[in-house]
């Protein structure tokens, strides 16, 4: 694509992305896409087929962001707990983009039940994440850092918590530093997860016999 | 109110429930929930003020009879975990319902974000979890069961159990057994808030000295 036709669909995207979240996906038609962006209906067309398409662009683009940042920070990690920890660390990026990106996760939910195109373009790599941590926390049994719980419970434990915070953001982003609730949240559930003892850093191990 | 007209009143609620979880809050018009409802204008407004106040009521009574739920079950524990477990476990009512009102919880959320009545309707009671939990925690650690964690990060780490899990449900309801996911996390996390170091029932509990 030449740039000028590059920036053209990149500014459909963008605009569409603010429009998809302030008013709506429904609410939102292609005419006003095309005001907004200041593009003709042919222009749209040329870049994509329909709204859905727009849709289905933005939120696979959002996935493979938040893909990016989720194995970047497991690939910098030396041990599972580590690399947990980075990975909701990471969330905050998805909690700063400003650009309307957290508001449209509600939007493509409430799309995936209507329609069977966002449905599955939001289930597969839903259900590949949930995947990836199970995945995670076997490891994290077979290098010794959690005891032997079921990988598949744990790893949806780590989702739920993710896609709770997620929605909690969406609704209320003034009602928590939600950047410190995933974190903080995955840490307790990973002293769950623990294989040894929770102890308080820095300080002696004591023995529970004493209590 | 006489008879006929609480049963007009439950039905206006029961259809609207329906076409709300069906075609979305936005799509569905009174003239709609008249139609399917079998009842005239001048009967909805004499129980309704308009569809957002019937949206309203739909939304309280959810939280109401999840709350009945909740308090009931920590009602009948005689200690923290035990409670909780319970209360976890009642959530099995909220995945159960068949009337539509799990697919209306996103509806709620996604209406909150544009409507200020149905934002404070949401938010209070949601804050209001939030903090019942908080000292729910704070009882856990008084009475002995739990560490010294800070107990608003454990009980938002709760709430964000439930409230992912609801979400996860609506969209993919046969992709888990939402029941169970809610039921194994909270058991995660409360190991992981545990006074105890978590050890297999029946064996002596160990030193941690000897890592």
């Amino acid at each position: 694509m030449q740039k000028r036709s590059v920036e053209t669909r990149n500014r459909i995207l963008r605009t569409s992305l603010r429009l998809f979240a302030r008013t709506g996906y429904n609410a939102t038609g292609v005419a006003r896409i095309c005001a907004a962006s200041r593009v003709s209906k042919g222009a749209f067309y040329h870049h994509f087929k329909s709204k859905e398409a727009v849709f289905l662009k933005l939120m696979r683009d959002w996935l493979c962001g938040v893909d990016d940042h989720l194995a970047s920070a497991m690939g910098r990690s030396t041990s599972v707990p580590e690399g947990l920890r980075a990975m909701a660390s990471e969330m905050r990026h998805v909690f700063q983009a400003a650009d309307g990106r957290l508001e449209i996760f509600l939007e493509f939910w409430q799309q995936a039940r209507r329609n069977k195109a966002v449905w599955s373009g939001l289930l597969a790599p839903y259900r590949q994440y949930r995947d990836m941590l199970a995945g995670i926390v076997k490891r994290g049994i077979t290098e010794g850092s959690f005891r032997p719980v079921d990988p598949v419970a744990a790893g949806q434990a780590l989702e739920t918590l993710a896609v709770g915070t997620l929605l909690q953001g969406v609704l209320d982003p003034r009602g928590a530093r939600w950047d410190l609730v995933i974190r903080r949240s995955v840490g307790l559930l990973m002293d769950g997860l623990a294989r040894r003892p929770v102890a308080a850093p820095g300080r002696p191990r004591r023995s529970a016999a004493g209590r």
